[in-house]
């Protein structure tokens, strides 16, 4: 028999008690789950950066996981639950877009369910912290087994999260800072491959008024301290410093304008 | 046949080797037990912190699930390392008090043995690091179906944590902040169905020299940036900052004095 | 059947999507390993770091388990990957030294095997994310029971980190500080053994101008806030505050010279 596998992305950190009060709870209904932490150190309410974090981890998990998403700055509101069947993969997370970002590319619309049943809740549920109380009770019972359609009626409605699309216009590309990582990478959502079909001397990106020339292949090319851009491993274009912090040295952060091509006045 | 599973409570952090020590140890006795992190960012050596961590999460757990909990001042000195059962729960714990708020409430005293059976302990024992040398190996070897009997003799005395209570008088209540969790909200220790009892005109909070009217349901219920009381999912009278950090905001920690109720004057 | 295990270290921290994709990666490929997160708190790209955690962590694990340690400034550049099999212990780590000190005291060399059959990687390789693209994959397979010997072919030679011994002259040790832990104790790489060997007259400790006379047996015996050194529980002479944070006292870290013995002009 296989062991199921639940998943947690939360921005509770890990000083609180709620992580383990959440593990509590799946594994005093199914003791078998094998639990998976994929964060607690979501910035606390970003949604954006909880999206960006589940668009590159999910897809890579087997169909089988149930991920339970626990970023959630309406809980207690009227905003609904949500089961989420994408593509087989399994999310139970609050209504809040966090998720969609998932769901661009693929071929069938996702499956949404509104969680309605407290039958599978715990018997109290706190105004405050539905993590607990609703999503990890309801993602121990589906560990077991449960048919998903007993938990609520499909929706064909939820929020998205706006995501700024980069623009291309005359071969030059504008787009913007979507992620920033542990090290100081700064990732831009403007695709690489985009980038690669312009002309080396077009590949000219320019951030808070500093300009790099050229995509480097990875870090090491460059001597440490150096400033350059590359493609980061979610296929977008990366901007960094070899052995350094490219947000610190530039001051840039999500949102920050980033331009990739030749000056129009060229 | 079951996974077997073993929780991890500790003050180590994860950038040293000392978590990783107590794991490899578990796992080199028994390969098969599910290891699951509870938290290793209780700050250093706060008992106060660990307690209501452990209040807060220990329950929620399957009966059969052993609890290791390094939060230990007092390694290598003359205080024991315990093995607790209470109603069920299993807990290796040194003997400081910290887990002694999970005994409220329950109706059966606990078991508590202390350990004295080195042949269930690392061959060679350093005086620091009881958690790795002592504590790991008796959790594996439970996990193996140990009988606890064997670990050492039944005590009936052991530290308790001085926890305040709050007052109640003339329809006031004066009590404190026991816990501030990650995103800076304050935890009472007042239970929030006492104040729930009182006339919507007494709900007056007060802390710091501010005061709050009434009890909020949800943090949603408050534009962003308002300060609130309401009920924590512990159960106890929150104060919190919608989408903000009301310990920040209001200068306020443990023992912060929190007062309920109609001014005297009035 | 056993549950194999699968160990992860990193420097990715949490907040970044890149530990959960490994973990996705690798129970896409294997639902059924358990996974263990030694540490991700590695700091970044700092390679005695990982080399002190790794020789106090791994040795404790069982041998069969697998263990991947992705700390790794040289990724993308043509610094190898490595399978280790170092008495059984079994490592998937790029080639930069971090985990040479492992070997020490070993009786036989490690066999070790640069990975170099494609087949068994995430079939499109990131220049930037070893990690995932190749690390993660092999660790799936080889857990699965792949033949190691398929991987690669053997090499004899590898990166090894350059880790200063201690030195003893006419009774006096002079050493540095190798490590600071979470809670600011300063590990030394002169062997608590050495020390004992001396004459209790000379057992004193220099270090950032101050003397510790001395060696402690544990933190409880001094009183809060005083100085100490002590054996740690890796074997080695600990200089530590009870309670308090030496490393921040003694503005130290790691390389800070430390002298142990009678002054030359005694």
């Amino acid at each position: 028999m296989l062991v199921p596998l639940v998943t947690l992305t939360t921005d509770f950190g890990e000083d609180s008690p709620y992580v383990a009060a959440i593990k509590g709870v799946i594994l005093g209904i199914h003791p078998q789950v094998q639990l998976v932490d994929l964060s607690h150190q979501i910035p606390p309410q970003n949604l954006r950066h909880a999206a960006f974090f589940l668009a590159n981890t999910i897809p890579h998990f087997p169909r089988e996981a149930i991920h339970v998403i626990v970023v959630d700055p309406g809980v207690g509101s009227e905003r609904a639950l949500f089961y989420v069947n994408m593509d087989g993969h399994r999310l139970l997370v609050p209504d809040n877009g966090c998720w969609t970002p998932l769901t661009r590319g693929q071929s069938a619309p996702p499956v949404v369910r509104r969680l309605e049943e407290p039958r599978y809740w715990r018997s109290s549920v706190s105004a405050t912290f539905h993590g607990r109380d609703i999503l990890a009770p309801v993602a121990a019972w589906l560990s077991r087994g449960l048919n998903p359609d007993l938990l609520g009626p499909t929706v064909l409605q939820w929020a998205t999260l706006e995501i700024a699309d980069p623009q291309h216009q005359d071969g030059r590309w504008k787009g913007e800072i979507v992620f920033v990582d542990h090290f100081g990478n700064l990732i831009t959502n403007i695709p690489g491959e985009a980038v690669l079909a312009l002309a080396e001397s077009s590949r000219r990106i320019t951030i808070q008024g500093e300009e790099i020339s050229g995509l480097s292949r990875t870090y090491a090319e460059a001597e440490p301290g150096t400033m350059m851009a590359l493609l980061s491993s979610c296929g977008n274009v990366e901007i960094a410093v070899n052995q350094g912090n490219a947000a610190a040295r530039l001051q840039a952060g999500p949102a920050t304008p980033v331009l990739i091509g030749r000056r129009s006045s060229e």
